[in-house]
């Protein structure tokens, strides 16, 4: 078995499991089920991912570690502050449109993990937001923003994060839309 | 036993059951947890309660319910557009504040409901959400705020429930600060 096959199968396990984990519950879902959507016996299953919070690990932390890179790369490129912000909206949105069992799965089943695997999806989730920050800080010292308080982008987070319940990638609005949308709101405000 | 007992002693077990399902998730509580933690037999725990789902019921509604109510009564008031929105937040965020684990309880487990009891709590959210949207139309009505795309609405919401999440009532900012703070960012943006 090469390594890509593993890989590709294991994914395919992590794909299903999310969808089970965001329907069931986390709790309400138990390996033999998990089994039987993907259709291995129990040997075969914990080749792929070897035990429920392992999976529930590889769900937690694959998005949130994506979008982490991506807005590394961002913030890397000097971009004016409000292009900047822009895109890391629209790359959280197309991310969580396409992802949704497992943004659900992360947000409502994270506090399920334990010892490093929480705290690595604790310091992932705490380095996103520090990078929200950034891009906020930088359109301060640029003169662009206002200074705005700490908390503020828990908010934001909210506004863009709580679009896993209800974005579809084909809904009304675009992911892009919704993005530039909550921050037309943001950084014009809603004021005639 | 009076009535005033009875519902007292149903509010008690409802609040024990919302810090478990909110830390073990609902389908991780089991009913005889809840009756040791509430210490309470089997037969008795039904008397106050019925069933599993009917304590997720009563979790998942009755804040909702209240948010509703109170939203009605602001929207009889005839306030100034931007007041009443301040004063639906600072109500919200007031209500979260102390009603930590209930809301995460709804937010996380309304979709274990099923039948009627999971139609009214999906009513609910949507009642509540559609007042949202109401005072933003008395903004525009009034030239006070911009005509914004219907699905700002949930972006707003975002903002204010994942709140859950992180606020205490004793924290860093208090509820109506928050609150006051996400309001300032939506109705005059972030812009310098």
């Amino acid at each position: 078995m090469t390594v890509t096959s593993f890989e590709a199968n294991r994914a395919r396990v992590i794909g299903i499991a999310a969808d089970l984990f965001a329907r069931n519950g986390y709790h309400g879902t138990g390996m033999a089920e998990l089994g039987q959507a993907v259709g291995l016996g129990r040997g075969a299953l914990y080749h792929y991912i070897g035990s429920k919070e392992a999976v529930l690990y590889a769900i937690s932390k694959e998005q949130v570690d994506k979008m982490n890179s991506y807005a590394e790369e961002l913030l890397d490129q000097e971009l004016a502050p409000e292009e900047l912000l822009r895109q890391m909206a629209r790359g959280l949105l197309a991310n969580i449109a396409e992802h949704r069992s497992e943004w659900a799965v992360f947000f409502r089943e994270y506090t399920a993990l334990t010892g490093e695997r929480r705290d690595h999806v604790i310091a992932a989730r705490e380095r996103y937001e520090s990078y929200w920050r950034q891009a906020l800080d930088n359109g301060v010292r640029a003169g662009v923003l206002r200074q705005t308080p700490r908390l503020l982008v828990k908010g934001i987070l909210g506004m863009l994060n709580y679009t896993y319940l209800w974005m579809e990638p084909d809904g009304e609005l675009k992911p892009d839309e919704v993005a530039d949308m909550f921050l037309d709101a943001l950084i014009d405000g809603i004021r005639a």
